[in-house]
């Protein structure tokens, strides 16, 4: 339970991470933890005690009962209590929690629709997993109810940005290409990992700003994240992608 | 004290309004409740019981031993407990709770600066009072850190949208201008009322996207909110405004 005068609760004033366990260890805990900690800075909170970050994620999942198999561990940390209105405290107190769920691996392809809800590129909380999620929920909720399971989101400027819970590749050209983080779009913890296994297989990679027909005209895409993986995309808009050799193998390269 | 899986809690997923009450009286109930269950509509929530919701209004002021005098009541509705990740489940139950805390009214006009931060236009949840308000709560930040005691808030066409927590207007040959909703501008009931009772004077008003240099260059400008009413601008960025006939007029007349 929280107080209801928690400013995560009342304003959406925090972060969160979510983090895959596997047979009791946790996936990329110190990349998760340091950008949380970043994620503080920017949203001006202090920063948090890692070390009790650390001991909550890996606890959670004995918490429900899981000893071993497969867990999302959602890390929360809000802006702590406050009193009435926007403006923090002079020293505010974060508040950490950490929740364990089963979670299977996804094993079918993404089906993609595009989402009329915009990523706000305008604003430093659209490069960070926030509190303030809603546009992110109505952006996944417009997916399910065209039919998709998840929905690709562009900036007001355009550009594609990411999945609701997910970052985007794509090949063109036997080249792979992400958008860029100033396109409104979070450091994923995997988007990095395959832009490094790319640039080991000696794959040429683009960071970059571009619309939706890039997407439309590639020869492959996939989705990322620390639950997922490396997951292959089927279908975007209607259009089908064939599975392709490169989305294979740097899955496999994780 | 509220359960770890509320999604308003996880998610920023849910609404809320600020009400004035004084004296016993809470002052435009039935406009804001319903504003709450047009946002529910929007957002794809069940509508709330409507009734409840204006008990709780009703009684958050006498659960801090508040009997009279001016306080601000904030109503919050969440969409309730839910499972891992974005999906709501199938038939969400809304959670509804009511706070109450003293609130004087403010004698000085405001000190505007523009901040960093834009407006989403491109999602509802930006004409919305939403639990994921971050985007407000770092615009206030902003304000705060130069000096100031409110921001403007762009969208990111770079057109004028609202202060990080009232409407904004100004008046410029003798007409007044506020943004349009089109531009991410919450559908004040304070803006409302001051559009209509423009209208009763017999004041030409204009509901527009401009840029920042439209309010720079007006004779006078002032925010709006239920808790401030109609609260003068004394400087934006540094340009100051003189009093003008016009806000006091549209200020007493509420």
């Amino acid at each position: 339970m929280i107080p209801l005068d928690d400013r995560g609760l009342l304003l959406g004033d925090g972060l969160f991470e979510t983090l895959l366990w596997v047979d009791g260890q946790i996936e990329c805990l110190d990349a998760h933890l340091a950008r949380l900690a970043a994620g503080c800075k920017t949203l001006g909170l202090p920063t948090p005690d890692l070390d009790e970050a650390a001991r909550l994620c890996r606890a959670a999942p004995g918490e429900v009962g899981l000893e071993s198999g497969r867990a999302a561990v959602r890390l929360t940390l809000t802006a702590g209590s406050g009193g009435r209105g926007l403006e923090r405290p002079a020293a505010p107190a974060v508040r950490m929690m950490a929740r364990a769920a089963p979670a299977a691996p996804i094993s079918t392809p993404a089906d993609l629709v595009l989402a009329k809800t915009r990523r706000n590129e305008g604003s430093p909380a659209a490069r960070l997993k926030t509190l303030s999620y809603l546009d992110n929920v109505l952006a996944r909720a417009e997916a399910l109810a065209a039919g998709a399971d998840e929905a690709v989101m562009l900036n007001n400027r355009g550009e594609l940005a990411c999945a609701s819970a997910a970052n985007l590749f794509w090949i063109a050209g036997d080249k792979l290409f992400t958008p860029a983080l100033s396109c409104g779009v979070l450091n994923g913890i995997v988007r990095a990992r395959v832009l490094a296994k790319a640039a080991a297989l000696g794959v040429e990679t683009g960071v970059v700003a571009a619309d939706a027909q890039a997407l439309e005209g590639a020869q492959a895409a996939f989705l990322t994240n620390s639950l997922i993986g490396v997951r292959p995309v089927a279908r975007f808009e209607g259009r089908a992608f064939a599975p392709h050799d490169l989305v294979e193998r740097l899955r496999a390269g994780l």
